[in-house]
């Protein structure tokens, strides 16, 4: 850590300063220059957080020289993760689409979805149970019955399941049901949240927050890890800038980043990332291009019904296109990626679904 | 609401969005121009959420006529709510200081912050118990412990005390000790945790994230409120931007935008807002000047062994100096404050306080 | 300078920053940790930017230590510089109100609106006769003709002039026919502007862009001063951030900083830092509040006419309220502010000037 | 365009909104909801800026419900632009690939940057004679000298050349010897260089602002359109966020949607975009998948001996390797590129350059 004392700072401060980093377990050197003092410190940069030191009298700035997070870091753990759920490697060769509906709306909606989806090449179904809504008086999600939809939908299909947890009273509850637990951007430093997810059996998505950089991002992986469960995958999901043309501002640059400076898997969500129906296929192929591990998209039956988001989600028709175009990019950048089932053309395929026998049940 | 439709949609994609609106209880008017067609819609904005419509297909842009809140809104609650905390009235004439340390860290310095605090004028002692830490590795915060010693130091004190709350799990215990409860800006957006202090019988300070929308804040309040509970404080402490220089940038507009838009009471945090001691003061004097109820002010008895964030916060001597300058600006915006007891010179007395009988020490 | 190297940086790659750092004439300290190594350079930060280091191959981050300004600095110019335009002094004890229309459209426009500013107090009349427009469609100004206005109105009232220059082939009219010209936002980083008004022998009002930073800010100013130019005035008004509910985000908390880092006068603009007229008053306030040496405010004599902006104007009755209050703030921080004419209403006096003496327009 | 009024808002207001939208020429349609008044406005949005109305007293907000720029929209000129410098078409199937280093340094320099970018398929050679710097004591570039560079550069090797232009007293200077005229970031709203760059019978690339959004972006390239110049390149290089670990936040959401709402060509630099060496890859192959036209990459003979930028440059065989790596994701997603010339391996071949017969020249 490198402490730079603003100009006219006195001994006492300085003294202060170094009685401080030394108390805290760090090994100190003083350069005075002409116009200002520097202070090195070599030692654990986890016994302090900058902020502790940056705001001390006669302080300017404090940079650290080391990543504040160690579980999460490339450095120490060289080869990439891999976590494996069900039969899907995630961080691996292929890159794993997760897909389906915004919210679990009834059995019907999500079968049907979860069918089209899977013919088209999705290994995991995503849906939410608890919905993190803006307004209170919007439409908060089924809760358990719908993890029960979720779980169900798995038995029929085969896909293991991905979904978001709010709140550390529901984390059991929610790990019971689900494959994956997702924790979502409103929560990136619900740190209360982030620790109950470290005493999870089951892998953790944790996305990033609109306004968490890459280091804090990287901490709340960190959380989790410290507090026992490294199979973490981390989530792209667009950050909040002064653009409106876009709900968020996708940052893929911190996709190819955090490969770098981590080994967990990326994943991206290019649905929320942008919040425009029309941007979600380019920004899957660019998210492919840029590195990431995996997709997560909103993909719906028929949005004409939905009571969430519905209609920024794709048509199954349109998901069935994206799964053909993502192939080849993925291929020319040396990856994997499942296709449509043999012989089968997506859109045809859900539109055939009968529809009767799951109507009238949930919701 | 009004529903702006791309060039070229076409009527399919105009009587669908009729038909969800109509759905959704709205009277609506299509209006068809040259170019585009305007779809507009007649009644409570609350049924739905912009973004769900904002996706449906053809749809270019959905602009909100109504703000999406009514309990926090002024319109409907044209009078200034006033909140009772013992003999303080928050939202009145008086301009309230509430100061204390960023953590609680034992029982002497508390208690020794809050004397020097009282002195000087202010009418709440703040002070953290459960830290919201941006990597595990840090201080969290003393927990039950530091409640129960700010319980303590309102008996010896007489004043009443604010205190963040982090976890659903720890809000009955924290409304048990706190005579505020305080919801941090990580957790702006964290709705089990605002439906949960919806519930209880004490005012809550609601804090603005660093990324969330003068909306969202508001929107934010309203989950509270909505739960059962109206004594909500809004907090402005910062968003975050571009700037490096400061550590949030402190959004004063936004206090006297939010004064105008609703009626609840509006609390500055300039300690947070800025990251920097230095300009504590002259933010807090602005804050006054531009209409803002209350300050919420970090104050160090002895900021040479913070665990936390001391060093930021003000000297009780420079908290003295603060208190000083604040009242002859709160004057001049015909506003009143408290100012330090007569004939005390709030450094000295600081001073002077014996620390041997303080020092069986609890942290 | 400091210089982070990444971890598993080599010798070579240690060695070629040396190298560099040397051959741009500075001393050089590398400090080898077990993870990082750390090069201290000692010298002048002028001789390189950042950038130029920062990218070096194996090189993970440079952290100036030394400001990269110079002539801007306060700490090489301890003292308040004050600016002196006809009998009004800038930076000095009082803070200095400058007002006026938006954009200069005609004789009478521009001189009753004139008139009313310098009934109120105002000391200096702001107008725009070359106006920076997002669209190519919009009313440009008047050009010279509304700068001879401006040099003919200053006739009639005896308030010197601010007017913005947006091209350098235009710098020497300007400066021919106004007092203090104004770099706008837009143009906060032309450089080849920058340099141009570093020739004139003029006041140059230096704009923060609405995206750059405190730090490239006052380069921007270094850039004038460097050209010859020292005396320099420092505008905030407002930076573009997600908020949506203002035009920009006034950053007050950068008023107070950069009055600690230089010593030159510093300028807030509250009509462009909120667009709304409402929030004029409060962060007019609230600038002298946090220590603004002068304010700048869009004032309409009849903004029903305006051909630009003139609606988020103050109309002069509003201004003629918003100097009443703010002197007692002014002298609540220990500055003094020129209040009306004693004797004189403001708004019936502008009201009452008749109109058709003027009715000769130019525009 | 919509206004909806303020709660509250009077006759005389609506009427004096009315008044104004009637008089720009609008046809006008008044609806009265039970708690707002919206006023809907049918005619040609460029003959008012939002803003202007916006502010109207009684006004709460104006919704444009057209886009304010024609001649860069694709509604009105739904084919693709194709512009044609030389024999390299940009716009059409090919993604084209323009290299170079920062600043034109010297003729050696460029001369064997040149024959290096182009052996690995570069179709256009780029560098900086005129140099933005934020600090006014950098190298500001070697001016009319490196222009000259450039066009002596282009004899040598075939490959036109694009540069950028500062000041409107050098548009005809730099139209004189490039191919391409480039407006950088820092002065994507200076308008009177805009207008300027309408004048010149050459393309012009026109960067977003780090600062500007998609909207006013387009507006910029509307203002060199209507001004006379259709050949304008749209150039994303990375917006200004709160992130600090890139220089810039690149937004590859902009380059999807900037191909929809616009028929001109979209370039990405993702060396400016993220001031990362090894970003610069990955973001190349985002870019090309998300339907980039071009890409402008700083690629260094020597990067050691760069006055500007250089180490975030490429080196020569970076470059190659990401020609052979972008070539497939081109084809993956429809497109072609140029690759390396047969039989050449680039590094090898750049290596075997001869340094001494352009030694001790120009610089």
């Amino acid at each position: 850590m490198i402490v730079v004392m603003q100009q006219g700072a006195g001994e006492a401060e300085v003294n202060q300063v170094v009685e401080r980093l030394t108390k805290l377990g760090f090994g100190v050197h003083v350069s005075r220059g002409v116009e200002k003092t520097v202070i090195g410190a070599v030692g654990d940069r986890r016994a302090a957080e900058p902020d502790d030191l940056q705001t001390l009298p006669g302080v300017e700035r404090v940079v650290p020289v080391m990543e504040p997070y160690k579980l999460a870091s490339r450095h120490f753990h060289p080869d990439d993760t891999v976590i494996q759920v069900g039969d899907v490697e995630i961080g691996g060769s292929e890159v794993v689409m997760m897909a389906g509906p915004c919210a679990v709306e009834s059995r019907g909606q999500l079968l049907e979805t979860a069918r089209a989806v899977k013919a088209a090449g999705a290994r995991l179904l995503r849906g939410g149970a608890f919905k993190p809504r803006t307004s209170p008086y919007a439409f908060q999600g089924l809760g358990e019955e719908g993890l029960k939809l979720l779980a169900e939908t798995r038995e029929a299909t085969g896909l293991p399941v991905i979904t978001e947890v709010m709140d550390t009273r529901d984390v059991d509850q929610v790990a019971y049901y689900a494959d994956i637990l997702q924790l979502g951007a409103r929560n990136a430093q619900n740190f209360s949240l982030l620790k109950e997810l470290g005493r999870v059996g089951k892998p953790v998505l944790v996305k990033r927050g609109m306004h968490t950089t890459i280091e804090e991002w990287l901490l709340a992986a960190e959380y989790v890890m410290a507090s026992g469960n490294h199979q973490v995958i981390l989530g792209e999901r667009g950050i909040r800038t002064f653009e409106t043309a876009t709900r968020n501002t996708l940052d893929l640059s911190a996709v190819a980043l955090v490969k770098m400076l981590s080994h967990l898997p990326v994943l991206v969500d290019p649905t929320q990332g942008t919040g425009k129906n029309k941007l979600v296929a380019p920004m899957s192929l660019a998210s492919v291009a840029a590195g990431a591990d995996a997709l997560l998209v909103e993909v719906h039956y028929n949005p004409r019904l939905a009571l969430c988001d519905g209609p920024q989600a794709l048509t199954t028709e349109q998901f069935g296109d994206l799964m053909r175009r993502l192939r080849p990019v993925a291929e020319a950048v040396g990856r994997t990626m499942a296709g449509a089932e043999p012989g089968v053309r997506v859109a045809v395929e859900a539109a055939e679904t009968p529809k009767a026998p799951l109507a009238g049940k949930v919701g």
